[in-house]
């Protein structure tokens, strides 16, 4: 059995999930799956995102086919009623209603755009260890939003963002250029937090950040860290300059981009985006032109995630990989995302989903 | 392991279950599959309906793409010809053709709109157990007939129909009425054969019902017999009547449908209908009001039946369902069946179809 | 378990396989499975034929995503380059490449219209054992090639072949006669080579040979010949002549037709077909013709096969087939396969695999 984590590793249940963007929760239903659970999703007239899970404790009947009404669901096979704290408080057959029956209901705890979930063990389930991401809840950075429906694995996705040689392959076409593959790089590894830098000086920017930043020329810098902060949440972040201006005088632009990753399946992720800039804060036609560019680019890497899944899932055998010292960060995350799940299932079986 | 019956549950051999309408059965080769065996279907020049396994016993060609010759089939991959028993008696490569070689020939009987099949120990194929539908042969009623592909288990289907408290929920577009989750009902429940008798009165009856009848106030009464008759037949009773009107002088109005779950594999159901009535007898408009209207409320228990299939069969793991007193007769049901299954397979074993 | 292979029978990797047309490998990459395998088809720039593993060892991207660059297959993904030889000869992240890793490269043989491939122990990869098409190089003889993605194992391709009896039932609306089925046949087995000639005389040949040959009459003579060479090869030999001439005098028309079923995976085959002629050399009308009246009636084998594949890969259990006389070549080349089959595994493992 590997070392690292991959497709095949059981989910890290104890653990905050993105389960969706704030905006995409209201007054209806919505039905998800995360980490293989099954749940419904809806606003309590005061605004509360709720979460259930999907499945009538009667005749397991998916809640989310029902209808909300007031603050709670109604199922619609028999007409059980739900209130938001899963509890089963009318069965229409009859006039009293059991005590005890019920769905679990899902911590929730909303933070900028993002409502986190918790699957795990409840009694862990710390509002603390939600990630922390600030620069979304000021008004010193622009955001948007975007979404991809990735027909690959969460830990396919974590390692491509922390080993960024990629760039030069997968995004040849959009915001790679031929020398970030051969930039020099830093690793920093501590139990849980894995981060990469790697600084290309100088450079010529990509149209992506070049145009918005007017760096057009060939003595530009691009710093770029990506950082793994948890199951749920990576966060690349990036500085642009002209390198010929000395510090302290040069104006210096920022972005700061959330990966979600949040595993549907072993061969699905919810992948969400979030996209930051600290400057043009106000100019929505940057905004739409970043958006655009850098859609093309995500799309490559869910294109490419997307066949390396065929190739994983696909696998008859173990198969096992060669790494290189620029895969220091990937690896030290994959062992430690192994790690906690044998923890968590407190055995050594992986899974072989074919889902 | 659950008590209950469920997707799961072997199928029950030794019973009659319809495999065809009789019109569908003529002078063409018919495939269908049914317990999850594939049989072809075909009438002999006499009319005689005959069902034999639809594989050659040489190099398991399906008989279906062979052709229909007189009374025999001709297989249309090396020309083995198969009589209407089933027996080979031409084999085209030698002069003489073995003796004892074959296909299954599975014993039909033929009865107003159904032809019934037997699919297990042939000794045990008593025509005097076939379910008896005596409404369906004189001219006291009306029939229609309908399918509907139902993609779910058998199983679910005989329970949504045991448990018409679902009519409020399910059907709340359609013939449903709020009243009819919350009437008074009757359970009778001997060994095989389970009944539930729900009366709504006074009710204001939907248009199926209120149309044909005149019967448009709220006073109207409406009386719902589910029976359970076999693993292969359900039959749903019902009365109208003017409630304010003295048993005796008042005209009564009587459907009678005919719900025949046919199982085709663990996740699919062939789902014949035929609603008869004892009025109108003769309007052929009638027939097509109450064939459209109910027709869109069984789609809406097909579509119910194939979300909670999704649910059912994505289980990773066995789930309890909490059961209620209006449950007593589809637990019953459901008891039934899985007892039968066992005695048949003579083991504890359940399948995980994924078909 | 069976003795004789079948759809569930583990491949026969020491042996030669067609991976490709000689004309469909070029200068770009080529992605295709073959017994299972995923490889990546290219041509170097001197003109040789390169088949590599189809996964990178660093990340398990798919070398046939990546890029053809001289040489070289440079991935997709992180930027290795590995040369014609697999070694993977750099790593763009660091100075140095290490020694040692590459991926698998097979060996691969050109000959005439075919480029054949080994993907089982290499040291037994002997090219004198490559089957011998000697026609297909010369210009005694006119050929086309044509090529089915067959949704059915290889096997009963091979077995469709060795038993003609078929041509009366599965090509009775193209190149089969009603005369064929019982014809007298001759059969010759030695290990690893099985062979059956059938001969009908006096026959009318169908349009596919009568037209060309101009023997439209009801007493031509038409002797065919299948002849199992190998497990990635089969030739169907015929001859046609005026039956009311003596020999020597009558022209005699021949026809060889490749049949070559590349297991792609067990519910797959690549099968490629070079028929070839040693009558009207130059007349492309000819080729045209028998191109077009071939084509339709080999799709019959593969709509045939098809509806084979799918009652064999949905049965449940063993069924044992029954075999006629006709049948012995047949018999003895599955026999001979199963048993090369369990030499290899070492093992009696059938696979019931899903693909």
């Amino acid at each position: 059995m590997h070392q690292l984590a991959d497709r095949n590793t059981p989910f890290i249940a104890n653990e905050w999930y993105v389960v969706a963007f704030a905006r995409e929760v209201g007054r209806s239903l919505l039905k998800r799956t995360v980490l293989g659970r099954h749940i419904v999703l809806f606003r309590t007239a005061a605004g509360a995102a709720v979460a259930l899970e999907d499945r009538c404790p009667h005749r397991s009947y998916p809640l989310s086919a029902g209808k909300l009404d007031g603050d709670d669901i109604v199922c619609g096979y028999h007409g059980l009623r739900f209130d938001a704290s899963g509890d089963c408080i009318e069965v229409p057959s009859q006039p009293v209603c059991p005590k005890g029956v019920g769905v679990r209901a899902y911590p929730l705890i909303e933070r900028g755009p993002f409502i986190w979930g918790w699957f795990g063990d409840r009694a862990l389930a710390d509002p603390a260890a939600v990630p922390s991401t600030p620069w979304l809840e000021g008004d010193r950075w622009t955001s948007s939003q975007d979404y991809f429906h990735l027909p690959g694995n969460y830990v396919s996705l974590h390692e491509n963002l922390l080993d960024l040689t990629h760039l030069s392959y997968v995004h040849a076409e959009s915001f790679g250029t031929p020398d970030y593959a051969r930039a020099p790089y830093e690793v920093q590894a501590k139990e849980g937090h894995y981060r990469i830098t790697r600084s290309v000086i100088p450079t010529r920017l990509p149209p992506v950040w070049a145009q918005p930043s007017n760096l057009l020329h060939d003595h530009a810098a691009r710093i770029a860290t990506s950082e793994f902060l948890s199951p749920g949440l990576h966060v690349v972040s990036a500085t642009f300059y002209d390198n010929d201006l000395p510090p302290g005088t040069r104006p210096e632009f920022r972005i700061r981009t959330c990966h979600v990753p949040t595993p549907e399946t072993h061969g699905s992720t919810h992948y969400f985006i979030v996209h930051s800039r600290d400057f043009a804060l106000e100019d929505a036609s940057v905004t739409a032109f970043m958006r655009e560019q850098l859609m093309l680019a995500f799309a490559e890497d869910v294109a490419a995630l997307s066949r390396l899944e065929q190739v994983l899932a696909g696998g008859a055998e173990e198969h096992y990989e060669i790494s290189f010292a620029s895969d220091a960060a990937a690896v030290a995350m994959r062992r430690h995302l192994k790690e906690r799940a044998l923890a968590e299932t407190g055995a050594a079986a992986d899974v072989r989903a074919d889902s």
